[in-house]
């Protein structure tokens, strides 16, 4: 892996109560809002079970400004106080990766 | 973050061909084989316009090790030849983390 440099993955899994009112309104605000923050990266979502949320950022610096972003703070509390049963997040760097696309 | 132990998560995120067949039960299959291996600590799993699975191990070694482990080879060969259109895999650090629980 030549020239790769490594960048940052927040990986937040969890689990909601039965209250989703409001929910999804407001994560795809996060998801709108995330995308305007300075080292950005990107974003993948998936929900069954569990909702998996992996966002990309360039440095650690970028993702403790999201974190702190205030539109983003009110919505970690509407999410402790309401819609989330349980979460977890986990600060990762991305050290290597590879990809396979059908021909 | 005292006595914070690293370990390793593999971000595994794809999109699938409109062959499905066989799938569902590989991935199971999969799941169960995984858990068996050396130094595996967990993995969740969702589903949507991507499909998510991270999972979490011990070391790189043990991760090394489940690529190569002679059924998730064929699994690996058969997800490229039917079931995958794209994905792409990403061996992450984990530096820290955080959680949340509804008391």
């Amino acid at each position: 892996m030549q020239n790769f440099k490594p960048y940052y993955a927040v990986i937040f899994t969890s689990t909601q109560t039965v209250n989703t009112e409001g929910y999804s309104a407001m994560a795809q605000k996060m998801e709108m809002l995330a995308k305007e923050q300075e080292g950005f990266i990107s974003i993948d979502s998936a929900h069954e079970e569990v909702g998996i949320t992996v966002s990309y950022w360039e440095s650690l610096d970028a993702i403790k400004n999201w974190k702190q972003q205030s539109e983003h703070l009110q919505a970690q509390l509407k999410g402790r106080n309401e819609w989330y049963s349980w979460y977890n997040v986990k600060i990762c760097k991305v050290e290597r990766e590879y990809e396979f696309k059908l021909s």
